[in-house]
């Protein structure tokens, strides 16, 4: 158990090498001189600091079924890396909490620990830390650090009437990925637009690239928004009642992918409102941003605008039906 | 499901009150400044940062039989905080990712925050997010941030020959106090010390009060440790190994108390080397600051010498026999 691990252990399950070998395996992917205390000791990033928590648990979140663990990893460190972004903050590092049972394929940690880095290196953010333990049930529990400016923050509360609202690129697509892998038998056999949809299940991409983008906006920062992982729906209600405003959305312009048209067209528009896990970003802001941030953003798009004050949030599609977040995913 | 829960909700499982329910609950244990947004924006705490997560989970770390959920998040909390101490690191915050079943009762996690609370307030440390999810199995995972001046981090690897090796209080109560709740019939039957040891292992305290005292430890500190959660052989073999130096421990000054000498005589010095989840802390300094130490820390304690280097890390008793860390809880 104190031999290094090697490749050819890879195919054991992590009872054979034990909890000291299984760190050695995952510490490959820190910083070396992170690891190995009891916390990890980091250079302060400069600004006010942003933390977020998500966790994933298999049959819940993920299955073999739908998920290679490379891409657990990815989506896992993606749902916090759009947490970051959807505040305007920059990713800074990330701690990996995993619960394991013992009969865990050492390859299935490692290729997870692959995938996170593969979705974190692009932005400069290292895993720094983490925690192993036995579970009956495999969970993966990811908590982000990363930094903003005082002042420049995106919030949820911010939203005012005269506002328009964006998405940053298309819905519903990660809704039929799943579809896909779960029923494969559904919806049109369009190949290269079925690869597409699954892989915006598997690999969703945090919408960071926002961040070099906001440096334009002038101050004080007036841009309310959230990232779109329990779906459209949810963020726009959120959005609004958090604001205390009311707003009208045009339904036939909420961005929806060529793949999703082809493949399912008849739930197109229901996965675009609740399918949620596309990662996304919803983002309030004056015309003149929101025009700014329109024209720099590939895929983003003009959805609706806020109408009004209102206390109760009031989301109202233009065929008159009013969005609620009950039809969002429950987590209990 | 729009309603503010009711102390009468209390009863109800959270499937019952659901997610928005359930968020409004945890969210009384968080400044009401920083919740409700994708992540959570904090004052950048002065110096270093320290970040370390810690995961626990139902029928490996807890069950109801012997940990109620307010001493579970209590336990839980002092895993973290006490990672801090070790690192000589001010709490700063936490957040707390949590895998719960449906049925789980809206009481157990307001209680199980509430011992989070009672365990970190004294700290100045504050619950400031976290997540909530669906999962077959209970568990919580923390992370928890805090603060270090550059170069006065206590580092496992900096032991040196001449040191004194010091623990911070009495070792093996926490095993002693988990026996008593799996098997009651175990150990003399002496009241007091019996509920001594049952509260050892609910709620033990993390090491911090030795925080004030490390001011007083002039540049550059050299102080070496490591808090013993996985045992007191665990942390010594650990810190031996990680400063390449081999050490000498006289086996009857490892302090044991009264509690546990009058219960559990025969196993008295297994569990205090093997038990674990004591949450005390093994420093390794030169004599002069050890000696400081000694005297202001209650309950510390000599228990052996740095003999010299040796890069197998080997720890020796007074009796020849050599520690190893294989007798130490093994999470896989």
């Amino acid at each position: 158990m104190s031999d290094p691990p090697e490749d050819s252990h890879q195919l054991l399950p992590i009872s054979a090498i034990g909890e000291a070998g299984l760190l050695q395996v995952v510490q490959r992917y820190c910083p070396e001189q992170v690891v190995g205390d009891d916390a990890a000791v980091l250079a302060v990033p400069q600004g006010q600091l942003v933390v977020t928590t998500d966790v994933l648990v298999e049959g819940v979140h993920f299955s073999n079924l739908t998920t290679p663990p490379h891409a657990v990893g990815w989506r896992a460190a993606t749902a916090n890396l759009s947490d970051l972004a959807a505040m305007g903050s920059r990713p800074h590092s990330l701690l990996v909490g995993l619960g394991l049972p013992p009969s865990t394929p050492v390859a299935w940690v490692e290729e997870l620990y692959q995938g996170i880095q593969a979705c974190c290196a692009p932005w400069g953010c290292q895993v720094v830390g983490g925690d192993l333990c036995r579970s009956p049930q495999r969970f993966v529990a990811i908590t982000a650090l990363g930094s903003v400016q005082p002042g420049r923050a995106i919030e949820r509360k911010r939203a005012q009437p005269g506002d328009w609202l964006i998405v940053t690129g298309p819905h519903g697509d990660a809704r039929a990925g799943l579809e896909l892998l779960l029923h494969p038998e559904q919806g049109s056999i369009v190949p290269a637009a079925q690869q597409q949809l699954i892989r915006a299940h598997q690999y969703p991409q945090p919408r960071l690239d926002l961040l070099p983008l906001l440096a334009a906006i002038p101050d004080p920062m007036r841009l309310a928004g959230m990232d779109t992982s329990d779906g459209l729906a949810d963020a726009l209600v959120q959005v609004c009642q958090a604001s205390g405003v009311a707003a009208r959305i045009e339904a036939e312009r909420i961005p929806i992918s060529e793949a999703l048209q082809q493949v399912f067209p008849a739930q197109a528009l229901e996965w675009a409102l609740y399918g949620g896990e596309d990662f996304q970003l919803l983002l309030s802001a004056e015309p003149s941003v929101a025009q700014y941030l329109l024209e720099k953003l590939p895929g983003a798009a003009w959805i609706g605008e806020v109408t009004g004050w209102d206390p109760q949030g009031t989301v109202r599609l233009d065929n008159g039906q009013i969005l609620s977040r009950q039809q969002a995913f429950q987590h209990f």
